[in-house]
């Protein structure tokens, strides 16, 4: 944790892991090559021709698929929101020590690919499964503990309705840093659910263990004590910020007069039902216009329209689910630095036009 | 400058600004999505329709040309290699503070779009034409200015063989962060030159006075004089490196035994003639074998056979172009940071497989 500069391990990280640029929030599929990235260790290269999946463990029926065979079962296509569960860790203070993430860490894919839960229910599993692993072709160091990235789901998710195996992106194929060839898809959950380079699925009697379950993605207090486990996506909003930037501040010099804010709004535990925007930095609050939904997993676009006078403002806005789930003013700190969905501030200076 | 951590805007620089993941090297042609982006301002919303490029200035023939009619001028497709002018900031010392590139600010795409020259000749450039200037559709505020995104040529150089007006990336369309509809691509030169969302072209019986000539793209010293302007890149070669990394310090491992160590390695001012490899932080050099050119624009592939046994090591590799041209082991270090091309220094720890 730091309270200081970014260190340099920090900035390695944010140099290769993209962000979304804000402005991006203008089309409700991101365009490929705006979408976050969060790539632990290298992006492998994989031979799509000798690539298996290999499903095992406690089912009747083991079993080992080639790309061609996968893709001749039922193809579904859906958008569907990804974001980052370190999203917002740079904004905790003391700052956890990570991939320095500000807003961005964010995306919607317009995903292909097959339902997961008719490949389980074929491999058979036994009764008792309690977790599946999932495990990707991407090996490294992390915590000191050499490792393929590998993460689980409580098997009644696994089951879900909309858990994909995808093999493509935005109507092209799955691009490697998205990875290809094959990728779990697990719509509402923060983005290390959706293993990259997947290449084993495997069933087991007893929760899992590996790291990114045990050690990596969970809730941890200032006491270093592992807490829950990071699941679902909180709600949250963002603003297409409005006006022009300052190259090196980012600050936003807007026009005096009507102008239409605009941005998106998800959560992974309901669908969004209200989006509030703020003009005074969280004082007041008012009414956003919700559009369509694209779709339960995929963000929706909301707008507000404003006509500010000359002088400086602070926008936020605030998304609340049917379950009632909303945005705090300040982030939940957590020692690891997770689901941070504090609200978005965006200064604004309104000049004359 | 700053010789401390790095700020919360230079995050935010880096967090919107992608670099290359430096395993990206293992394709001549970089994918959609992981070459490195450099976006001044925001990325403008353009209606392709609506889009029309300005040809005026010191012409005999001022034009206004849609996307359609320049689509059917005469098409031309090459790989080409960009890198930003300000590649290996953050490595100068002290730093100069604006986006934080490390070496990760360079990615080849396959380029494709129709000559430039044709087009000045058509619009007939008068006598005492010196420069020509180029104008984005992206607009913000830097150095305090506000301003359109623009920067110009001198004649000569617009003039040049393979300069283009780009409207596809790597077989597809030019996406939206590269440009689109339509991008100057000046193959040699540091990617500010390459001028995204262009919409007007001037030329100038005068040198231009525009921000990115006078004040923006220049070397500056210590005395804060603008020295000369940024121009074409210096020689450059970078190492994939080899063996796994630790999710937050991106140190690698690498098992003992024999390795094929890889990279690319590039220059503006001639073809690459010769790459050097030292697995001793630069104390000693061995030549590198390289590989066939993917075109006069775009890198080098070369490849360095190694076995070390356990220990540590530094890996470097060092480009010299038909000039004569090479890399240092130190930056030239300038006030806003440009152009350097320092070796690159990879540590890696070999321990028994």
């Amino acid at each position: 944790m730091s309270s200081d500069g970014i260190s340099h391990a920090e900035l390695g990280l944010a140099t290769r892991n993209a962000g979304m640029p804000l402005e991006a929030l203008q089309w409700p599929v991101t365009p490929l090559g705006l979408h976050y990235l969060l790539i632990h260790y290298d992006i492998p290269a994989v031979d799509p021709n000798a690539f298996r999946l290999l499903i095992d463990g406690t089912v009747g029926t083991p079993r080992s698929l080639s790309l061609a065979e996968l893709k001749l079962r039922p193809e579904v296509r859906m958008p569907i929101t990804f974001e980052c569960a370190g999203n917002g860790r740079a904004l905790m203070e003391p700052r956890p020590v990570s991939q320095p993430w500000l807003v961005e860490a964010v995306g919607t894919g317009e995903w292909t690919g097959t339902p997961l839960r008719p490949l389980l229910e074929e491999a058979g599993l036994e009764p008792g499964t309690a977790e599946v692993a999932f495990t990707g072709l991407d090996r490294g160091v992390e915590g000191g503990v050499e490792q393929d990235y590998a993460r689980s789901l409580p098997v009644s998710d696994a089951l879900g309705d909309d858990v994909l195996l995808a093999w493509g992106l935005n109507g092209g194929p799955l691009p490697p840093q998205h990875g290809a060839p094959l990728r779990l898809v697990v719509p509402g959950w923060y983005g290390m659910t959706n293993v990259k380079w997947l290449t084993r699925i495997t069933a087991l009697a007893e929760p899992f263990t590996g790291y990114q379950n045990a050690t990596g993605y969970r809730l941890y207090g200032e006491d270093g004590v592992p807490g829950e486990p990071v699941t679902r996506m909180r709600p949250r909003s963002l603003l297409r910020p409005p006006g022009i930037p300052d190259f090196m501040t980012r600050a936003r010099r807007l026009a005096a007069g009507p102008v239409l804010l605009e941005g998106r709004a998800w959560s992974g535990t309901g669908a969004v039902t209200r989006v509030e925007v703020s003009t005074d930095g969280g004082a007041s609050w008012a009414d956003a216009k919700l559009g369509e939904a694209g779709g339960r997993w995929a963000w929706r676009g909301w707008s507000f329209e404003w006509a500010p006078g000359p002088g400086d403002y602070e926008l936020c806005s605030r998304a609340t689910d049917e379950t009632g789930a909303t945005q705090g003013g300040e982030p939940d700190w957590n020692a690891k630095g997770y689901a941070n969905n504090a609200v978005q501030r965006v200064p604004v200076t309104v000049v004359q036009p």
